[in-house]
């Protein structure tokens, strides 16, 4: 079996989950979220971003957090703000349109957005009725080029969102990369004041399935619950997200784990770069994407499995390595090895 | 802490399915439903059906089960016909109606649908374009209620649906007790045969979490996948569900887990007939509606958890008893001599 | 051809409209409903039922109104109350559950909602999330059984709405027949101040197409215009609606037309109950349900067209007729003297 | 009052049609479109499109023929491809995401697709089932830049659509423009052959209101009548459409007044092309932009209404005007004095 860089859900999960799973197994709790796992969970999130106010429900994926937070937040004719590279543009199979609601969509680089991109969306849709009005930006941090947001850039955005009457929300499928990547500067507490809803990825951060949604802005909180069961997505066993989380949010696993995934993507990064590589982007998460001849990606493609992004030249493509919570220092060196090997 | 009776999922799962979870946990694995175990399970099931040409696909819950297959099937103008017990009607937030889908309710006292009760409605619908045009019936076995439907209760009903260019589903949450009740007709494989579409229920047979939707008829498997990817259902970790329907459809775990909820709750049901007790329902799975004295069910409260499901008179409710795949006998013979005690 | 009582939409419309729409027809106008004639009718509208704060909109038929401003009032897991007779039930294809809507249903004999019918359902309805949230009631006046609200009862239910957070809609497609009923003790300005959005009905009424919606309730004001254009109800040439609107309010022409419909129905009842003849309900209006012997209604049917809505027993059928505002002296004679004939 | 180039749909309608609405206003007609007139426009239509087997449909606007048209054809995970300029995209409020499906933009000059737009289109959504499936192409014919068809264009986007297996829908909001241009060599018979549905558009040329869509592919047509009336638009005196275009139809009223309409704009166009003025595009229908200076603007400004359509440098802007059915030859005449007055 190759070994695959080619996501970071590839295992199971971190095993003192399953541990915690064993241990409780044949406590009787009550269902739909009710159990007392899930309750220590929120209790948990809630003291990391020192916010009692927030409200936390738990979702077994990204496309689900996306759709039932963006559905239960507007009103019909209203719409999404998002980068190009958004995951609800091009990876959901259409999930927000199928709630009805239309996502306009900003070319950016960088996959980032700030006040400067969204300005000419918003003047561009000022023909009432005629047009969907602007009412949520949807951010991804990291975003899906693996880039992340600095304190100052979402301070700056969060800003221009209330000046303008939009909500602004996070989708953190990967927000344990952001915030543990080594040049960030954002907090868990910070993502909490600068947005009206994020959510904690799990699926992508050692769970087995699981997002934590955390509604910061009290408006939005309302009633919440019933979107959650009318889009099929509360679990009976709402103790299986409980138990998960918990396992997560104490002594900081959650953000050991990302910050092993980070750790492992930086040293390829750092031994390709040093052996001048270019790559499509400069990220310092767990998902970099080195610029390699086809020659290269022809050698390495016997050892591992990646995905080939995009074709630069006649010669070169950029590949995508991701790495996750359970890589082990084994793979990299064999990684840099091969690279090496072959040069 | 009281032992409850309220529901099939109070617990977590089958320590098989957790110990296999242990054993094949850092396996890498395919995302989205392409890894190895969900393809065994998918396999083992259309063994048991006797149908390599059906179609099997995993998700997480019945609500979900339900939407995703509903709104598949149906052309916007298009509507379900469901007994008023039925679980899409009264116990998931509209999730049908959200999709777009009227459901016709008709009343019936064991909450099972013959083709006497669907004839006034396909009369009552005639009036095009003004009215919604009746396309799919919408069945439970077991039932809301608890009872099931024999064999020739099913050949009849599909016979008229087919007659009448109506696709029968059939809702599965609790299709194992169904099969395994002592007074049961029914194969898996007649399932198979008489339904467009059904599906296995694990969340309240042993799994964590997870329903086997089935398809049978050909015209409705294509492109279905894209229809779970758009509700948020398709699980990243698809191993998740491979997993635990691999471990339940071994050496029929599936099947024997439900024969002990039926018997479990058999022998309670015995116990109080013997001593005069009255049900409002005459049930033969893991669902039991005793008629109690008010005296009576207080007194049963102070040691165990159930709901009073209907007041019958002025001195008497039924309750709900729901067993489960884990329910021992200590909690029964303590029940019976509580009541026996109380007479 | 024979003379027809099917329904108040066979004739074209008020000559009074069509010479309006002849007099300024090649006057250019803004379009989608900034014209000057829209913009005068509201104002007439607003006049009538002494409220300048509350909002109008025209839009063509009854079914967009229903679905435009129940979906435009409604989150997501919200759902409609009806009596059972409710246009939205029966006879719009399920429109308001295309839009994602659940609606209850009440049976009541006389079409009517009263609180005391809806109490069960709010006490139905509290196992949250799980069900639908009741948050809108819709009721008609004239019924489609003809009947009509009284004051007192239109209050009771206003204030029971209000006291249990419930919005209270009314379709006025009959309207004028209701408020000119030789029975009603309603006003126009009554019906604005106890609901919070109803609308006039202009195509049972001597309009070629239109319905006024009259927001009342300022919370359900806002954006409205966006959900008229999302639904493909904002007409490009909306004085087609204005003038017709203009015309009807002036004058009291509206009122006058639904006063002679109402008035030939009840030439046709009186006559009829001084021959002993019963009927399905005691209506007012210009809907009349005589019950006849099959051989009446056989020797009706040479000379009229109308529908046979319900057989009574053996011999005996209701009949339904409808009288419009342009139904002639001629015909209501006409047919007193061919039922005379045959007694 | 200024005179307005704003739209085609400034004045009420041809007086033909008035007359005709006056002169068969009392008749009695069945509703819902099963009036006599309807009959005949239908059959009219179908006549000039030489195919007995198309079926056409009436509705009142274009964004209710566009959100029916597509709703209507498409399962919840297919979407549109359209060019950017599509009205459904940009000047429809969200109306085709509102009913669950996504419109994918494909940036265009001249707002017209051809093969080689969408074969990128389609390369790039293969990512089964995580991504929406282009299933239908929406075009406008002429666009909304005022461009049209070649024969030899519509005929190989056709042929590339049916090899593709998608769906080919033709917005005719403007189709008598298209057909009558002096440069235009397609027939209607032309449209029927090489589109799976069109519309022909009356509110732009001449109606009151009313869109007649012509559905020719009969896989199509099934039950298409309950998506009418669904989505509130099947107007119970449905002899309003069915009389328009009845009149239409007859002698080639419809496209007279669309080369009426072409006439007046190229007088426009040569008079100031010989004058030097540049335009935006190169339209030969009722949409002309010219590139006019800021002072010119502001002079013609004073005496005509028309829009500011974009900014193309400093000194320069170009304009929208658009002619109509009934735009007379004094406009025409005093606006090229003026404009030449001012060089």
């Amino acid at each position: 079996m190759k070994f695959s860089f080619k996501n970071d859900y590839s295992e199971g999960c971190h095993p003192q989950i399953l541990e915690s799973l064993l241990r409780n197994n044949l406590d009787q709790q009550a269902g739909y979220g009710d159990d007392e796992y899930s309750q220590k969970a929120k209790s948990l999130i809630k003291n990391k971003i020192e916010n009692q106010n927030s409200e936390v429900y738990f979702v077994s994926g990204g496309t689900q957090a996306n759709l039932i937070v963006i559905s239960s937040i507007l009103r019909p004719y209203q719409c999404v703000i998002s980068a190009a590279t958004g995951h609800i543009l091009n990876n959901e199979t259409g999930a927000i349109e199928a709630t009805g609601h239309k996502i306009l969509s900003i070319e950016k680089e960088d996959g980032k957005l700030n006040p400067s991109d969204i300005i000419p969306v918003l003047e561009s849709h000022k023909n009432i009725p005629h047009q969907v009005m602007p009412k949520l930006v949807y951010i991804s941090n990291s975003t899906e080029l693996g880039t992340i947001y600095t304190k100052k850039e979402l301070e700056n955005l969060s800003r221009f969102c209330k000046e303008n009457n939009l909500y602004l929300f996070m989708d953190g499928a990967r927000l344990g990369h952001a915030l543990t990547s080594e040049i960030s500067d954002l907090t868990l507490k910070d993502i909490a004041e600068l947005t009206d809803v994020f959510y904690l990825g799990g699926t992508k951060n050692g769970a087995l399935l699981g997002e934590a949604i955390v509604i910061n802005n009290k408006d939005l909180q309302q009633d919440f619950a019933f979107n959650i069961k009318q889009k099929g997505a509360l679990l009976a066993k709402g103790r299986l997200l409980g138990i998960q989380f918990l396992e997560l949010m104490q002594n900081d696993l959650y953000f050991n784990l990302a910050k092993n995934a980070n750790q492992q993507a930086m040293k390829i990064k750092n031994a390709l770069s040093e052996r001048g590589v270019q790559f499509l982007s400069d990220t310092h998460t767990n998902q970099i994407f080195p610029i390699l001849t086809d020659r290269m990606i022809e050698v390495l493609s016997e050892k591992f499995e990646f995905y080939v992004w995009k074709k630069v030249d006649e010669n070169l493509s950029a590949i995508r390595l991701i790495t996750s919570w359970n890589t082990q220092n084994e793979a990299i060196e064999e990684f840099i090895e091969t690279f090496t090997g072959e040069l």
